[in-house]
């Protein structure tokens, strides 16, 4: 089950802020730094377009510093459903660049995004020359499995109504931590798949958070009204 | 929010076979695994028993040998929830080590189970003299992140029936692949937490599959009787 690999597409420009947006990167040494900054390229990618699909292999390390991706996978019916979405300082791509198989799940931008590229050659020469990368690299990847996890403990509440509410918070705590506006980085259709409900459950559930006066809706556009009952019905404390 | 470490507690015996039985340790040349050895413990767990609790910190790396972990989380409302179960040859306990925080979910022997411990120290002097072994703990890491994925991919999955269907297989996969029969490595009541659905409708739903001559269930032993229909149940191609 090994990959044949083929080569990052073209289209890569030098590194506009990969390294400073990328928060496990900020408290690397000048000489790490410099290390990194020489063997990354950053690419953009419009909403929508994909980054690499699951069953490919890719030689390469992503870097999320701005935008979401949602990671996918196509169901045996053909039906594509989000599995986790990656904000800016999260990685991916690790698992065919580390194991050398083929991608589990696609990656696509669900909105314009940035993504720092390493080729694995140059991302295993780094962990080689400087094992304090490699310390933060493999921190920054039990990051991403406690993440993971959060994901899937939202996903284990038995009512639609607290996942849809812990769910908001946590979308909320990703793109406008503290704010009380913020924008849903998927569709609502996508959101309904995410949290097991149908479109109808979810248009339902939000309708009902708008009569009871505790979140606005306008399109993608989510404003919390009353955050403490929002968390009561999460089952977090406040 | 940082860890005050403890010391792991006591009841530790050298590893009787730590190495041998977790596949990501199988390919270490002969000086790293005698590297490995010399700072592994091993400990049992009886079923129920903590190995750490949500919020507690610790200094030691867990790696599971026999039996099975369950991580878990608690609800505000103090009902426990599982997160995600581990089998043989996966990680735990990384979180606290690699980022000195608290644990962010409890883990506890969902049956017996032997656990090799590393402290934290011991570990990282491993990474920084042997390249190698971090290069295969981060594989590891990132073969965790794959499992958590996997698992969340199984959560999101609309149907009751098909989230049912999937974990059978996902636990036979885990417990005894290819094998007709296998046992549930948690209750009842947690599979129906697990799968987002009540008790009640969990046995309905397994009383179903018997019906139809799909799955035989006695307490907690399945017996797979028509493993195709449960594949397409599943949404799975065989």
């Amino acid at each position: 089950m090994g990959c044949a690999l083929h080569s990052a597409a073209a289209g890569e420009t030098t590194p506009p802020s990969c390294l400073s947006r990328v928060p496990v990167f900020g408290q690397l040494r000048a000489e790490e730094v410099a290390l990194l900054h020489s063997v990354m390229r950053s690419r953009r990618f419009s909403k929508g377009e994909t980054v690499f699909r699951e069953g490919d292999c890719s030689d390469s390390l992503f870097v999320l510093s701005r935008g979401v991706i949602k990671l996918t996978k196509l169901e045996a019916s053909g039906k594509e459903h989000i599995i986790r979405l990656l904000f800016p300082g999260d990685f991916f791509g690790q698992f065919s660049l580390l194991q050398e198989k083929p991608h589990y799940a696609s990656a696509a931008a669900a909105d314009d995004a940035d993504v720092c590229v390493i080729h694995r050659e140059d991302f295993l020469e780094v962990l080689r020359r400087s094992p304090e990368t490699a310390a933060r690299f493999m921190t920054a990847l039990s990051g991403q499995l406690e993440e993971a996890d959060s994901w899937a403990a939202v996903l284990t509440l038995l009512e639609t109504g607290r996942r849809l509410a812990k769910m908001l918070l946590y979308f909320r705590q990703k793109s406008a931590p503290g704010a009380d506006e913020f924008t849903l980085p998927i569709s609502k259709k996508e959101l309904a798949g995410v949290i097991g409900a149908t479109p109808e459950t979810l248009s339902r559930k939000l309708g009902q958070l708008s009569a009871d006066g505790i979140a606005a809706v306008s399109g993608r556009r989510i404003t919390i009204l009353n955050e403490k009952e929002l968390c009561r019905l999460a089952g977090e404390e406040q």
